[in-house]
């Protein structure tokens, strides 16, 4: 049985920076190569990066992925790395983009995984299953391949596979087990949910089951806009046996020997399309990948971890890759004292450092003293930049001058600060980080223009009943990182209140946030409706009362205003790119 | 011959509103029946509105449909109107919501439509043919049927199909053909772009020849969200000969009788699945459709009209059903004497009349004398509703308390004049409007939180230089309506300004705004990269400048802040929800 020695890279890559996506390629193979790896396999479109949405549309986008593929072969042999097989996801065409109903939607572009060897594109494969829900739009984008490619690389048959081909019965993987492959190489820009590891080892034992070979799993790791991947890469017997097992939100080497099955020399099946509806393409390297030398390598299976240690590493990761790949140096938020902005302040500092991380003070009249004790102790707890800029002055501006009362004055002060944020961004150039939680966005408790200001919410998809244990979680954890527990005691026992009218809380205005939450999980993520949630026990009036709120508050989540479309292409709906998209045209 | 009176019901819709819309259509049914239709077809989704998005997979929503369905065939026969057929669209299911990767997508949904006769519902059609490009994502929503409903009325064939059936070749045109029915009924929720209606005639004509047999579009009229469908329905006979035409923007039954040929007793066809991938499924309506009465009925063919009258119809119809659909009562807008406002203004006074506009002044320290004259001007001329608000009191109280220079400073203004807007909105109920166009906003030419502030758009997806035609229509076109030129003729034609530090005009920070939208309108609506807008003869100068804006302003036009995923559904991506949905649970 040929022993072959593995490396799955869960790296990082940037949507549109193909240039520094092939560097990371090539740095990473060499790293591999360096302990003896003989094949090196990187994430699903580690070269243009994941999603890339509309980009693919454009001509010039493909070409320069394509081109990237054909360079990045010749360089990795340049580099002395011509013996090593490296896989890598990228976007290839065979047929014209899809502009209008007339064509074919997503004709010609494939979400491809390439061999490169000896300086050469040895072989391509084409994502089969394609997903077309949650955040995944790929029926859009992309033309599904019909055929598994197999390459025969020092006696054994590996079987290259996309992320999806993984997640569906049938195809790709079915194909894998009719050519009697040795190994499946399985490549992922699979994105982060909470608890998704639990889903993906029985998943990679399936379908190792069904094609009765070894899979190497290999998934991104980073953050991405409003994704973020968080590795979790791993090899699996076709037996079930979990060889080896990355740790999430990590980047690293995952290196392996394997022992695989060698590769009949006369195959006895047909490659002809079959009931799976693939057909098998067949490559052959004919030069022997680098001898193994000493050895053996044997990858550690990581540990898993809590919910909210889980949570806490994809909140971190993701908010330094949105400052990163936009090319922030900092981040500026206000600081209330209250528990929101406490956890989102920590989050800031162990992403970005204390000196990257500003926290402004605004007190208004209504603010009460701990309010003000509790932010400035967040400061000295965290070491953050802090200051302090009083809202009245500004408040009585527009008071004087306008007739306002009630609801119009309790925004307006939401909004001074929104605007002093602003101002700080705009002459200091921080990135203004806003502090919403997900219950709050959901029943639209929060002032638009206001609290709703910036350009990243760390908050927006976590339930307020999640940010209380994030912080006792965090501050627990400051035992074993070293440093003060960040979060003021005070900021997660009191109770809530947004302090724009004397006396106010959270309470006067929402239900108790445990009864909330378990709604706004059944009605948002769970897609149940009145009669489902009273069904599971809820209270009826208080389902009815949390439902109209939740369908009130839907415009307020929007992004620019609508507008009415005219054209082919409008901004929204129409025109769907990655913020932290680096593509340069001509570059 | 047999012969048949068509009503094509080119009517509005409200997603989510099942109740109103079943009431419009038994409405629209009595009003054709009156003038002797025998057959009246309604728009796609017109039980349910279009698009639904995620409504769809809560089988809450889905139930409400087909109970609703189920409801007006009573109803329908309960007004008497038992020997009309009357064919809607409506949301189907017969299979579970898809909520995960486990489940097909889209797994049995359907866009369907159905046949109501005698009380009841006589046949059913699922839409074969799913758009996933542009606006549409039925992908993620929707099961393709892949049968072909012919239903026998009154000695006629009448095959049922759905709006993109129509876009594509072979599929249940193809299928009609095989079947030799004598009409196909094409039920649409097609929404505008320009010009649109020059590529829906000849396509009629094309898959009439294709089915050899008359087809009957019917089209949505209405603005929903961003959409807004303009009607345009139209019979077209086999041999390509245009019956009649009904106008864009308008709601209206188009009446037409047809001379159709008598159904084969014992058609020599097989129904079972042919080379176009579609089975045929015949339904017979025993009893006769009610007799012609006193006739003939002959519609006209309305008159096509210039672009910017289009245009104009279409964003006064956005924003009238924007404004109503959401249940707003009165809007307001920043009036700067500027073209931009002044069009806004003139568009709203024209689709909610100028007692539900509220315009405001908002001078500071630059603001040039000619602003507030021409601002002024406007208010006079279009009667609206017109306060001045002077920002300086409140521009100097952060100054006061800041130091900000430069661009903070002149953001500052547009921020407080934002500041103002929104308070006014919270004290007095109005919908905000913004007025930025797609020029200013693709290069990111507008504060964030500033002028950007608002709840709609009018100009969103209008470029500035058609901006400018606009307003010169719509002046030349007050002497077809009556009434003064709404738009202060020095708005049109003087350099435009956005009057945030001294003497600053637009052409101090961009290029010729001729230059700039050829460029725009390629890197946008076209997909073109930068070496085909430099082969199509742009400066490479200059479109390199302009892709660069482009891009660093992708971020400018998000309103809520991204933010990490950690759950199934999070706000945006994720969660795709009509804006104007006025589906309430439980009722």
């Amino acid at each position: 049985m040929p022993s072959l020695r593995v490396a799955l890279a869960q790296v990082n890559s940037t949507v549109g920076d193909i240039p520094g996506n092939a560097a990371a390629v090539r740095h990473w193979s060499r790293t591999a190569a360096e302990v003896g790896a003989q094949l090196v396999a990187f994430p699903e479109m580690m070269l243009t990066g994941y999603p890339i949405e509309d980009l693919v549309f454009r001509d010039s986008f493909v070409a320069s992925s394509q081109a990237a593929l054909r360079t990045l072969a010749a360089d990795l042999a340049g580099d002395g790395l011509g013996d090593v097989a490296v896989i890598v996801g990228y976007v290839d065409a065979d047929g014209p983009a899809p502009t209008s109903s007339a064509a074919v939607p997503g004709s010609g572009r494939r979400d491809a995984s390439a061999l490169l060897f000896g300086g050469e594109i040895v072989a391509t494969y084409f994502k089969h299953h394609l997903p077309n829900y949650g955040v995944f739009d790929e029926d859009r984008y992309f033309e599904p391949g019909d055929s598994l490619t197999v390459v025969r690389l020092g006696g054994v048959d590996v079987a290259l596979t996309v992320c999806e081909d993984l997640w569906q019965a049938g195809g790709p993987f079915a194909a894998a087990g009719r050519a009697g492959v040795g190994l499946v190489v399985n490549i992922n820009a699979s994105p982060y949910e909470l608890n998704k590891d639990d889903l993906r080892l029985p998943l990679v034992q399936r379908r190792a089951a069904e094609a009765g070979a070894t899979i190497a799993y290999v998934n991104m790791v980073g953050g991405q806009d409003e994704l973020v991947f968080d590795g979790d890469s791993m090899i699996v017997t076709a037996g079930g046996e979990l060889l080896t097992r990355a740790g999430q939100f990590t980047s690293e080497l995952l290196i392996h020997d394997l022992d695989v099955p060698a590769a009949d020399p006369t195959p006895n099946v047909t490659d002809a399309q079959g009931d799976d509806g693939m057909g098998i393409r067949r490559v052959t390297v004919e030069a022997p990948p680098r001898p193994l030398t000493d050895g053996p390598a044997v990858g550690g299976i990581a540990d898993r971890v809590t919910d909210e240690a889980e949570i806490w590493s994809a909140l971190t990761l993701g908010l330094h890759d949105y400052v990163e790949k936009n090319g922030f140096r900092s981040v500026v938020l206000g600081v209330s004292g209250g528990i929101d902005s406490a956890v989102v302040a920590a989050i800031a500092v162990d992403a970005l450092g204390p000196q990257r991380v500003v926290g402004v003070s605004m007190p208004s009249g209504y603010s009460s003293g701990h309010s003000k004790d509790d932010a400035a102790d967040l400061a000295k707890r965290t070491g953050l930049d802090y200051r302090s800029e009083p809202i009245q002055p500004m408040v009585d501006a527009f008071l004087a001058n306008m007739s306002l009362s009630g609801l119009a004055v309790e925004n307006l002060q939401a909004r001074v600060r929104g605007v002093i944020l602003m101002a700080l961004s705009n002459q200091e150039g921080h990135l203004v980080l806003t502090t919403g939680n997900k219950s709050e966005l959901a029943v639209g408790y929060s002032t638009l223009y206001g609290d709703s200001v910036g350009g990243y919410n760390p908050l927006k998809d976590v339930p307020k009943t999640m940010v209380w244990r994030l912080a006792k979680w965090r501050n627990a954890d400051a035992a074993n990182r070293g440093g003060e527990p960040p979060i003021p005691e005070n900021s997660i026992v009191k109770p809530p209140s947004a302090e724009l009218r004397p006396g106010q809380v959270d309470s006067d205005s929402l239900p108790d946030y445990d009864l909330l939450d378990a709604i706004l999980i059944g009605y948002i993520d769970g897609d149940q409706g009145r009669d489902d949630l009273i069904a599971a026990g809820h209270d009826a009036a208080l389902v009815d009362r949390v439902l109209r709120m939740v369908d009130l508050a839907e415009y307020k989540r929007r992004q620019s205003a609508p507008g009415t479309k005219i054209s082919s292409k409008a901004f929204g709906r129409d025109r769907r790119l990655p913020i932290t998209n680096r593509f340069r045209e001509g570059v």
